[in-house]
């Protein structure tokens, strides 16, 4: 085996993708309740003939984007969360664990040093130290008010609007709330309908919410590499992520170094890091057999300690569900519910998670870890869909629902998958039913098989329905899928893919404040505001790009034409004809408009622009 | 201006994509009432080890891949219904117009020659000579048997199977068939729910329907380029389009050499060919107000005779509706219908198509061109969506369909554009209320104005839903729309989107034959069979690529591993040990899982792709 043996090296605060996206600056919104709090959105400038006030849009990128903040990998972001939780006063420093040398699979070289900054580890005192809890008692926590001005996307609070665009949407019976209070966060935690993923170990996050009535969310994987010379390229996978707009990301890493890897990107992250334990628990021992109830409990501890925000644990893959998957077409696809089910073939044995749900539930309590309860029974193709070895794991999901609740510990459900359109609403529905409206978290789903390197497409159209039906976090698909591990591109495309499916969703639903930006960008587009174009959309960069493709010159940034109809002739300006029309009268106007028609032909254009564009429009499909 | 003026170049058909799609043949079925029928298919040929027969996928590529067949385009395709056209006995060749100098855009360089091979057009020599006119009449023409065989996929019918599928499946209305029948064809085209579109003297396409009754198809648009130095280039657009799917490709060429080009394509084009006529008419003219209905009759005959097979035509932009898209966002962004909204205004006098609509509709049955009746009004942004504007012009052209249909032209209905998720089914339900069940045939819709650079993927999401609610054909969006002109890979991955999104709408719709293609590619995936996976994929070549980037060796190809989990843990072969364990019991099986672990690893593993592997999952989102 060719391992590739280098020295660790220095991390590297400059490998670390920082700075603002094109024409934005990042703001601070005070808290009301919590006066400390300070809410950071990211505000989008427009040109001064906008005659508009900047766009603020939800920031998922964290201190990266904001100049005004030093980056450090070696000491880690802002603890911002530590004088919330200290303040509680319910939890106590303590030795902890310690590293292990099986944490980081011994037998390989150590490249990847421990993060430098060491600190004791926080638990619960006593009772459940979670967000439910809090939520439970009445407490408005300073991350539900964080999290409620968040939501709020900057808009000030216009109840007539709301109410239209409530009314407007179709939102299969979410409540969606016309502007989100402190106190309406604090409720929808507090029944379950909504998880704040928050380990008091990872003070380091910006506090979010994932929920049915809610913006939603949307998930990145990442994983560690092995070969890795540089652990600024680690920190800067899940960076990246966020840049475009990742509310979440798991680290899915298997192998060599995954304690301290994940240590560097914890105390680096400003969003909610999510891990399925049992990969390092199999990392630990020889194969999936050797899994023990202890060995996962102390590598549940270890994560917990850490700081992970919530934990995939596939305790629904119950032994006697196993042999529902016989007939599939695909059987079972998933890496954690395949070790489970191997785990209780050869023992011949309950799972031993299911079997121990409670005490993994007081572990978690005393660190607020939130549950997303795996679906290992997810069908791997569109033929297995909405099978009976899915739906019954779904049942066992909404039985270890309510141990949680009981505990306290905040708990979402993971969903498919491999969905055809026509059975993708089915698994909301069930999911509502049987899961008692506790957040659904799908992959996908995929909607067509015949798609290998466009998944991230045949899973967006899933994803944007499933969404808007009511799931509350997307987990996103890369290009990749199914063939290889995506590179940063692929990162890129996948967020975006699903930002778009999240965004679609949530106008669909009649989110108060998601089309706005729709409207702003549209209002650009017809006023030829070609930059506020590109920087009020998902992708500045790659959108001028394209554009300078066609019309590379600066001065057809400022052009009252595109390349639909050319120089010659431009569909939109027509409206502005339109509009005199319809104020002055048809029979004043009829006159006017003859011996005016010549105006709307710009006779200064010039060289490529003209030769591209005179006769030379490949496709206008917007424009026939 | 700088006009690249070269003299123009031979024709060169070796720039011309051809050769087949990897593992991929032509075959061709025969038919039973007309026995010259010839209807081509694809077959993907799989690996032994699957113990399959080779799957015959819908292929609208034309003689181009298949190697048996030469390819100059300086003759053009095999003219496969000129048999069945003469024999009908209702057609006469005549002089016709002949080539003027305004139809090149006389003004510029003739850097185009005309088609060579020149022959007179031919037309009806009395009544009306569609598909539509022959199908009321009871008449099945080779065309219908054609496609009735092209749409069951080279399945037998299996009229269990087929109850089942079309049961599983929502329809929404839609009449799909266990099995398509020539009378069934016959009798949809009769009731105007289906068109075929196919102008008399375009007689080398290979058959094809739209309607919703039948596989959903897709439209890509191309356009000329003033400066090509190679015809070949011009007629390849089309020819690439068609080798990732294309059902159809609408011209929509403005500028000079209009004509000629167009020529070159149609002669080599085996899909049918839409174009906007009122493009080249403008191009005739200074300005939109100089048109007249001369002018556009002038166009259109000039169009019939050449062999256009459908004509987007904006009558419905009626001056009366014009004042209704005042208070827009965005207007008016349908050039087709700006240009009309122009002159109406300019006039102050009724759109001249629609005053004229009865002459035009007897001019298109003379040579069985299909309307595409335009959407002139269509929303160019989500705030637009559904609209008053929208949805009177809708009303005309409702009413336009039923003049169409008195006079036996085929006709089909454009749709929009930008709709949010939950406004597309209002359309497709309003279309078919008053166009009578007429196909729909829409742009997208876009869910979301959000992602200039992304919008194949907002549009695409539409697409797939508003296809399962009911549109019969979706005319592609590439990335680059509203930013300029799509390149070759913008096209293809247009063209890609737009088939995932039609195909997962014919598996929802509950298509029998549709799901057949995933539930093979996904027996392949589970079995790892790399290849067939790859081959039975929409692009074989893209999934080939993205596997080698992570595991480049040949001999992964045939590993029992994939980069999801690597090669020390498969959770796919779990699954064959559930299927034993099912059979045998589980007391029986436990102890032999026991002992029988460690069968599980793969010892063979070595080198790069090891090194690749082994904790170096950089996201596995599909095995968690």
């Amino acid at each position: 085996m060719n391992v590739i043996t280098k020295p660790p090296r220095k991390p590297e605060s400059s490998d670390i993708t920082t700075g603002p996206l094109p024409a934005s600056r990042k703001i601070y919104l005070g808290g009301v309740i919590h006066k400390d709090i300070r809410v950071p959105m990211r505000e989008i400038s427009l040109h001064e003939t906008a005659n508009e006030p900047p766009l603020a849009v939800y920031d998922t990128s964290g201190p990266y984007t904001d100049p005004a903040q030093a980056i450090d990998i070696e000491a880690g972001l802002n603890r911002l969360r530590e004088p919330w939780i200290l303040a509680r006063g319910d939890v106590e420093e303590y030795d902890g664990r310690g590293v292990r040398p099986e944490d980081n699979n011994a037998s390989a070289e150590q490249l990847v040093p421990e993060f430098p900054a060491k600190r004791r580890p926080l638990r619960a005192k006593g009772a459940a130290v979670t967000q439910a809890k809090y939520a439970r008692e009445g407490t408005i926590t300073p991350e539900m008010e964080f999290i409620a001005i968040r939501e709020n996307l900057g808009r000030e609070h216009d109840p007539a609007r709301a109410k239209a665009r409530i009314a407007e949407g179709e939102s299969f019976g979410a409540e969606i709330p016309e502007y989100v209070t402190p106190e309406f966060v604090r409720d929808e935690v507090a029944r379950g309908r909504a998880i704040i993923p928050a380990n008091i170990n990872h003070p380091e996050i910006e506090p979010q919410i994932i929920g049915r009535n809610f913006l939603i969310k949307i998930n990145a994987n990442i994983g560690n590499s092995a070969v890795t010379s540089s652990v600024a390229e680690e920190v800067d996978k899940m960076v990246w992520a966020t840049r475009w707009g990742a509310d979440n990301v798991m680290d899915l890493s298997t192998g060599r170094n995954i304690h301290n890897i994940r240590g560097w990107i914890i105390r680096n992250s400003p969003v909610p890091i999510g891990t399925v334990p049992i990969y390092q628990a199999l990392e630990k021992v020889e194969k999936p057999e050797d899994l023990t109830w202890e060995i996962f409990r102390d590598t549940i501890i270890e994560q917990c300690e850490q700081g992970v925000d919530y934990f995939t644990v596939h305790a629904g893959v119950r032994l006697k569900y196993i042999h529902l998957t016989a007939e599939r077409t695909t059987g079972i696809v998933s890496r954690g519910g395949s070790i489970m089910a191997k785990w209780c073939l050869a023992h011949h044995r309950e799972n031993f998670i299911y079997d121990n749900f409670e005490e993994l539930c007081d572990i978690m309590a005393a660190y607020d870890v939130s549950y997303s309860l795996g679906d290992g029974l997810r069908p791997g193709c569109a033929a297995d869909a909405n099978d009976e070895a899915q739906f019954k794991e779904l049942d066992t999901q909404g039985e270890l629902n309510k141990i949680a609740w009981d505990k306290d510990v905040q708990v979402m459900n993971e969903g498919p998958g491999h969905v055809p359109m026509h059975k993708i609403k089915a698994n909301i529905e069930r999911q509502l039913d049987v899961c008692g409206e506790a957040p659904f978290y799908t992959l996908g789903p995929l909607v067509t098989d015949i798609a290998p390197g466009y998944d991230h497409i045949t899973s967006g159209i899933g994803a944007a329905m499933i969404g808007w039906y009511g799931t509350a976090m997307l987990c996103y698909v890369t290009p990749k899928e199914h063939l290889g591990l995506p590179d940063r591109d692929d990162v890129k495309t996948g967020v975006i893919t699903y930002r778009i499916a999240a965004h679609a969703a949530d106008i669909a639903k009649g989110h108060p404040g998601a089309q706005g930006r729709d409207d702003a960008l549209s209002r650009a587009r017809f006023e030829f505001r070609w930059q506020d174009q590109f920087n009020l959309g998902l992708d500045a960069e790659t959108a001028k790009d394209f554009h300078d493709q066609t019309l590379p010159k600066d001065a057809h940034k400022a052009a009252h034409f595109c390349s639909m109809c050319g120089p010659k002739f431009c569909a939109m300006e027509i409206t502005n004809q339109v509009r005199e029309y319809a104020e002055k009268g048809m029979a004043e106007m009829s006159d006017k408009f003859e011996q005016a028609g010549g105006e709307l032909y710009s006779e200064d254009y010039e060289g490529k622009a003209a030769d591209a564009l005179e006769g030379g429009e490949e496709a206008k499909p917007a424009a026939e």
